[in-house]
């Protein structure tokens, strides 16, 4: 029996080289003319682009997510007639390089040296050392965990926020949503890496927000609308030696004419946390493939009523 | 039988602040009256401070100096019949917390996403990870064993450059200062922690220079006088993809003229990558006099002749 494969992503050409390299027996890969959209029963497809033709797709059987946020093809009206797959657990390593790369650049007072010797001036400061700090993580997944290993590399100290609570290795302590307000107020740092279900949308509202310390710096690396955009940018007037570095928003590419663009102490990204590297998604895919064929059940499947 | 303490630091009275709360019996901490350079048996010292005035410490007995590098104090004409030690161990996390900071602001575009920001640009761009970069040690002492633990924790390749070549836990592979050229010619990132002596003088001269990648960084933070600094900024101009993170200097403050200041490819900062918290040095002085009192050997001594 031979399988079809359809490519909806942004990098189709960069896809089809690196599949022709892999061993996948029985796969055909389809080009991209939209009739194929009916014909095929695999797809590799990222969310946004795949999302709006589920209805034509007559033959999935199986969707290989290029991403791992699904949210768009969890939604409840969406089908969920078929497995649906994502990418995980190769994340962990680009979002320790993005948040301890600000979080140093902060903490190391990247900008404040820049501009001396801009001046030329030479003149040592004191400073305090990541050592002993708080690190709250809205997750405790894949990538929490490798971000709690960065932070414990440095000395930190670690909460985790999810919905048991159970201890979790790698952790000094977890509690659930209901306990944020008592651990946002003691962190240093916080970095949200929830997925957009239900109960996280609006976790970071102005009511929690409020209660961060005058010196906390905040990362939303996860999903836009687990925070309160809008509340943020006005209490980071009023608190200006708080800071948020924000990769995540609602709406992406976010709109020029938000106000949190031109705020001093905010760093905005555009999405680049932690990208998939194609390379790493056609392994993934690959890997599936071949527990597909041996009629085994397929890695990183979502759960359609969770929602990651 | 009591001793007497001199204190030849900047900070002498946060020093007297903390060595108030160690127990320290039979310990006299004399004040800050020039006669007492003759009186005291015991130094606690910045070496620049105290090297000029070592002719008159008729009772030098043991120096604890404050910082880790004691160049200044080790010169063939200084006198080496007392016990001199230093500081170790404590500086490895913050070396990291430098290194890693500015490495990650480079390898992760900060200044690029800060000038899209400004412009409000919405553009993601790839990039590479750390991941499988090689990183080149010059130092496999407890701040290199630091810098080589993060570096995998990041999943670089990892080679440290010493006396013996001998494999040390913790580095990809060893190799002597002879190995030089073939090392540094494969490296993406290379940092020296070397401290001053004569077979380190000048080790990354204008030939060794040359050798760098067209991508590569290159950190100073040992001491300045292992790099050829007029060659280095001259090789910069010509290389505007390889870039230089300074933190110390032969002449410190780095002089106002040196053209180095002004090059975009450079990082200067003013001997912060890891200073001596006073706390930490404290403790080290303290553990130590609990050692001179039971007739123990003191830790981290120096060896004279070897240099540090």
């Amino acid at each position: 029996m031979s399988h079809k494969l359809l490519l909806l992503t942004r990098e189709n050409e960069r896809y089809r080289q690196l599949l022709a390299s892999c061993h996948l027996p029985g796969l055909q890969l389809l080009d991209d003319d939209p009739a194929n959209i009916r014909r095929a029963d695999i797809w590799l497809a990222e969310p946004a682009l795949a999302a709006p033709l589920l209805a034509h797709a007559d033959q999935l059987r199986w969707m290989q997510s290029t991403f791992a946020g699904v949210d768009l093809l969890v939604k409840p009206k969406q089908r969920r007639d078929y497995c649906l797959t994502n990418v995980r657990g190769i994340f962990g390593p680009l979002m320790s390089e993005y948040l301890f790369g600000y979080l140093l650049a902060r903490q190391r007072e990247h900008d404040k040296y820049r501009s001396q010797q801009q001046q030329k001036i030479w003149l040592p400061g004191s400073y305090r050392t990541l050592q002993g700090q708080e690190l709250l993580l809205l997750g405790t997944g894949s990538i929490a965990k490798h971000l709690a290993a960065t932070a414990k590399h440095f000395g930190m100290k670690v909460t985790g926020i999810n919905r048991s609570a159970k201890p979790t290795a790698g952790f000094d302590r977890v509690a659930t949503l209901d306990a944020l307000p008592e651990f946002i107020a003691g962190a240093d740092a916080i970095a949200s890496i929830l997925p957009s279900t239900p109960e996280t949308r609006g976790a970071l509202s102005a009511q929690m927000l409020a209660l961060m310390k005058p010196s906390a710096v905040l990362f939303n690396l996860g999903r836009g609308d687990v925070l309160d955009l809008d509340a943020l940018a006005e209490q980071l007037q009023n608190q200006p030696e708080q800071q948020a570095v924000l990769d995540v928003f609602n709406q992406e590419p976010l709109p020029q004419d938000h106000p949190i663009w031109d705020r001093d102490n905010v760093i905005i990204t555009p999405h680049i946390a932690a990208p998939s590297f194609p390379e790493q998604v056609a392994e993934i895919f690959s890997s599936n493939y071949h527990l597909l064929l041996k009629g085994e059940p397929l890695t990183h499947q979502v759960n359609f009523e969770r929602g990651y």
